[in-house]
This record gives C-alpha cells, structure tokens and sequence, in this order.
C-alpha cells in the first residue's frame, strides 16, 4: 500500500499545477466517457447485483447499489455541475500589510491525498473523484466490498479519460483491498494521506476516529430535535415536524425526536398525533405525552436513537430551557430547530444550542449542500472543527500564508 | 477524571453567557490579581526551583522555569493585551439567502474544552487561560511536573478572580495528574473535551497524535528553509540569511537549512560564510558547497533535523526547481523563503511549496502571531486544516450556521 499512496502523493504535485480551465474540459470528458461507456458499467455491476442477491442483501442496500442508464446519466450531469462551480483553489481569502511592510495573502489550496471509506452507492466513485479533481486534491477511494465490480468499472473510465490526457492515474486512486485491514492501514499513513472522510455506518466511523493518525472529517449520525414553543404558529409547527419527520425518514437531516413546550401539550399533542397518524409514523413518548394521547413509551435509550425510519420520540419538556437540556444531553450536534413567534426565545436557542445547524421555523431537512446553495456536497460534517455541517467543495480546500517582502529582517 | 471534564464541560454553558464587557473586566481583574499576589507566586516558584536545582535541570530549563517580579508584571501586561482584542465570539463570518428564502448566518463560536498540554514556562498558563477565558472557552491546563507549583499558584490566583465572580472555578481547570497515565486519559475523552493543544517536545506530539481520538493542534516541528536564487540581491539574500539562523536560533520559525542557486553559488558561498562566521554559526555543507568553501560534510539525516541551535546546513541546488525538490523532501510545512527579484521564480516558488507560510523577500522569522498583526498567539499550528502557521485567538474558534425561516418545510 505504501507504493500505492507514494504515488497518489507524488500526484498532488502533478495535479496543483493543472489550470482550472483544464480541469474543467478534463472533468467534462469524464463525463462524457462514463455516458459513452454505459454498456461496461451495466455488465459490472450486474456482476454485483448477482453477488448481492446470492448474499441476500436487503431490498433497499440493493436498490442502492443498481446502476441503470438514467443513474449513470445522473453521475455524469453531477460531474458536469461540479466542473461548473466557481474555482474554489486560489481564492484570496483576506489580505493585508503589517507594520513591518509584508504584505500577507490568504490564499485557498488543496488539502493534498484524500482518503474516502464508504459503502453501496457506486456513485459516491464518480461524485467524490470528480469533487477532488476540481479542489486539485488526489483522491484515496476505498468503496464497499459490495460494489466493487461497480466502482472498478467506474474508476476505470475515469483513469482511462487521465490517461488521455497524459496524466497519471494515480490522481484517482481506488483502492483494491476492501478488508478491514485495508482501512486500518490507510487511516495510519498520515505521511501520504491528509484527510479520512469515512461515510458509512457508525461501527465504521467509530473505528476510524479511534484508530486513525490522518485528520477524519466524520459523517455521523444526526440526531435532530425539533421544539414546538408555546408562542409557535400551531399550523407552521405541524406542518414543519411532519416535514422533518416523513418527508424522507432515513437521512440525517430528518427528526428523531419532537420535543413540546408544556404549556401548549394538550393543545398541540392531539392535532400532532392526528396528522402523523395520517403519515404512518410509529409514535413513542414521555409518561407526559402518554396522558395526552395513546401512544407507546419512550425512554432515555429512544431518545439516544437515530431511527433513520418512520418512527418519532415525543417529549413534553419545561419550555426552551427544558429544550435545551434534552438536546444538551442527547443530541448529536447535527441540526436543531425551533418554532416560535417569539425573537427572545428564538435567539436563546440559537445561541445555546451547539450544533451545526440551528434553525428557527423551519425544517431540518435543510441541511444539505444543495439546499444551502454549496453546490455540490461532500457530505455533512458533524466535526467540530475545520468543516462544520453541509461540506461544500470549499471544505476540500485548506489554505496557506504568502508574504511578501522587500528584504525585512527581524 | 471524569467528574473532573464533566464539570469543565458544564462550565462551557456558563461560560458562553458571560458578555463581551464582563469577560474582559474580569480579566482585567485577572492581571490586577497577578500583580497583588506575586510573593505567594514567587514562594511557589522558588520550590520549583529549588526541585529543578535538585534534579540538575539545565541552566535553560531553569531561566524557562524562573519568575521575578519584573516576569509576572510582563504575565499581567498579557492579559490586559488580550482583554483589549475584539470580541472573537459571535462575528458574522457570512450570510446569505437561499432560494427557499432561508436566511443563513455563519457565525463564531468557542470550540468548548480546550486541552493545552505543555512544558516550563508557568506564563503559558496565564496567557492561555485568558486566550481561552476571552475566546470564551474553558481550559484544562497540563502542565509539566517541574513547573508544577508555580502552575498551581497561577491557576489558584486566575480561580480565585472567577469565584469572587461567582463563576465556576472548572472554567479555568487545572489538571493535578502530571503522569503520562494524565496524558493518555485526557486525549481519549472526546465525550468532555472538543481540542488538544499539545505544546513540547517530539516524543510528546508525537504520542498525542498517535493515541489521542480528541481533535489535535499540533505545534510541531519547524524545518525551515531559506532559498537564495541566481536573481537574488545579494545583500538582501545575506541579510535574511544571517537574520533567519542567527537573530534567534531556539525557535521553530529560524532557518535550519540554506538553499543556494548554483549559478551563483561561488560568488555567494564565500561572503555567506564570512558573515557566518562573524555570528560563530556550526556551517555543514553538500559536497559542492564543501568544493567552494571549508565546512564540515551534511548529509540526509542532517536536512533532516531541526537543530534549534546556531547551526546551518548549506545546500547548492539547481535553481527553484531543485530548491522545491528539497523543501518537498525535507520540509515540514512550517515555513520558507525564497530571495529573488524574478516575478515568476517567486511565483513558481509560492506555488509549489505547500508549507504554511511561504515568503519572498523576507525573513522566516515573521512567522508569529505578533508580527502577523494577529495580537495574541495560541502557538504556531502545523496542522494542514483548521489553523495554520501563527494561530491567533481566531483559531480558538470555530462556527455554526443560524438559519432563520418563515415555516419552510421541503
């Protein structure tokens, strides 16, 4: 492996001093190569899906990892889009003149060598490549067992469009080893590797954060609150926790627990349970809830819980103090939101609450790159340092001081 | 431990209350109390020192270690300094509205619990108690063994300020376990503590960034370089030169390694050693640099260590590119210099070079907090991603997204 990463390190050279019109004509060939090569794509990821049914993968970890044309028309617009976001290495980030007469400038770079973990979505291969590739950053992938016949295929065309282009392949580097080992050397090689992004399950990421000596940005769970204060708009509050709640249970930007100020519970509860009774969604609540309406119990290990499925906590708590506390104690610094009219207890929880996204009267589904105007998405950072929540292209970037002199000594 | 960080962390709430105004008062405060109890720091000092004679610390450590009345003044004048920075906490840093018609703000926030783990000099714990007390985040401080009385003064004096304040006295937490068994705990409790700032020597940060599953600043070793091209001025590339090993040769941001274009190195060889020579400086040189002038032999392990002493490796190389290929080689990201009057020589280095700071034209030297105009300095970071090069109390903060709607849902 140590080969393998000397190479992708020694690419990030290469790879610095490509223009940024080259990178885009570059990445629009990759597009078109991936379109042109469907037919090859297809017959590797049949190999997969072969394999997932003999492994009697879930219907849904199968549905995920199915290529089909549209799907592989979809990750070449995605590499089309990436190629059309705004150079983000280069940028000048602030500027100024000290007393000594240097001038200082800011100056947005690559990160370097990129490590990716993750699982089942063979576009991730595609997307990420080409995200790296636009930052200038080479990138480490190392996709799931599962989809490895995809993701070779796809890395393949890819490599095959730098080739062309008399660059070396390794500036989209797959890894091949999908062992556990293979991971435990890679998050060790901080001498080639400057930044992990695992994206994957939480055994995973746990893993990683423990073992790793290259930087980690985690993807991790979200478990996210949304507060109904008593000075809410009832019919806004209802129609934002159904939004956050069912509109798409499995993300991590969807609610898991709906926490109810105490004096509008047995106004707010009744109407809540009749329209998530109308969604399907499976209600658990505190011994308060449950004197209001019928629905099972839930205790501290639920509310510890990222559902990712059609299931809510509900909680009366002790106004926004009491919100506070709750989500002080279970939450997962992902997004928090409140509903209210009133300026005073909105800004309290916005400024007591320290997740990444907070928002007031509205959903939580919007963290998200896209919904943010980012772009494309690298994912969405629950790190409390470097990238917090929906990771732009900006979050592949670092930066560097340059100063410059006319002969000062100190 | 635990109940330990737990309470450290429970002041983190407390703390991210106090205003602007009180937080710099108690400063303030802070300095005055310095000032008025310097005999009962000055008693706890003199049995460290009396420890350090003991165990035949070097003279060094021991002037590192001393306080006088004059030092613990110079302690107080720091907090004052650092209570007159701007506020750090709650700067809008962007702002935008997206399409949904969501009002998104970025703005600063205190990182939380900051672990600082160094060595000597007991005015580290004052400065960084009041960089994080101001950044408005609570520190646990590890000092080393030998500056362990002095240490526990200044913390009972900072403490003493925040109790007659009626604030809790975790907010300036310090940790009585001066064992690596200390260390090895600290760093492992990310459920308590959000940074570690290890300050020292290699086999420290080293051991920090192996085994700590906390997010680390290093402050790390400075191999730093100085180029001198064929378009130098000549007396500008001595000046820098001499300045960058000699001004100050203890510390991370001085020269360790000069790097000299061949087409000019027999003309610049001999003038560069006679005004060595003045500042008594160790030369060692590649064989092309021992054929021009008389000096011992470097060789690889020698480009490889940082000496923190007047001594200097010299290096013909050819031209920027071979200087690039060196700094690539050797390096470790702190920062260098190149010394031209060519635009595009200076660019071509700017670019190339992926250290922290990167110079024309000027002394390595500038590298710091002070001479960047950024106040006070938390270290110098050789981290690749949150801070980078001289860290100022900027650095001791990281961000959230407030994002104010109107019952958006998606």
């Amino acid at each position: 492996m140590e080969k393998f990463l000397e190479e992708a390190k020694s690419g990030s050279r290469i790879l610095s001093a490509i223009s940024g019109s080259d990178k885009n004509r570059i990445l629009k060939e990759m597009a078109g190569a991936l379109r042109s090569k469907s037919s090859e794509l297809l017959e590797a990821n049949a190999v997969d899906m072969s394999d997932a049914h003999k492994n009697k993968l879930t219907s849904a970890l199968k549905d995920r990892l199915l290529l089909d044309e549209s799907r592989i028309d979809a990750m070449a617009v995605a590499i089309e889009e990436i190629a059309a976001l705004k150079e983000p290495v280069g940028r000048v980030l602030d500027g100024w003149v000290t007393e000594d007469g240097l001038k200082i400038e800011k100056v947005s770079i690559p990160i370097g060598v990129i490590g990716i973990i993750y699982e089942s979505r063979p576009n991730v291969t595609s997307d990420t490549a080409a995200l790296c590739f636009k930052s200038s950053n080479v990138c480490v992938l190392k996709g799931g067992k599962e989809a490895e016949n995809s993701n070779r295929a796809i890395a393949k065309v890819l490599q095959g469009v730098l080739a062309k282009n008399d660059l070396p392949t390794s500036l989209v580097s797959l890894l091949e080893d999908s062992s556990r080992e293979g991971v435990a050397k890679l998050i060790k090689m901080d001498k080639y590797v400057d930044l992990i992004i695992p994206r994957g399950g939480a055994g995973l990421i746990k893993y990683v954060s423990e073992n790793a000596t290259v930087s980690v940005v985690k993807h991790d769970k979200g478990q996210c609150h949304t507060y109904i204060d008593k000075d809410a708009k009832l019919d806004n509050a209802i129609a934002i926790a159904i939004n956050a709640k069912v509109q798409r249970p499995g993300v991590c930007n969807a609610m898991e627990t709906l926490l109810v100020d105490r004096a509008i519970s047995s106004l707010a509860l009744p109407q809540l349970k009749k329209e998530f009774d109308k969604a399907h969604t499976e209600l658990k609540g505190c011994l308060e809830t449950q004197a209001i309406i019928e629905v099972k119990h839930a205790n501290d290990k639920d509310y510890d819980t990222e559902y990712l499925a059609n299931i809510l906590n509900i909680k009366v708590v002790d106004g926004v103090e009491g919100a506070i506390e709750h989500i002080i104690r279970f939450g997962s610094g992902h997004s928090e939101s409140i509903i209210t009219e009133d300026i005073t207890t909105a800004e309290k929880f916005l400024n007591a609450i320290d997740s990444a996204c907070v928002y007031v009267n509205a959903s939580t589904r919007f963290t998200d790159g896209g919904a943010f105007g980012f772009g494309a998405e690298v994912g969405i950072s629950t790190n409390k340092l470097h990238a917090r929540g929906p990771m732009g292209i900006e979050g592949l970037t670092t930066y560097k001081f340059k100063i410059y002199g006319s002969g000062q000594i100190r």
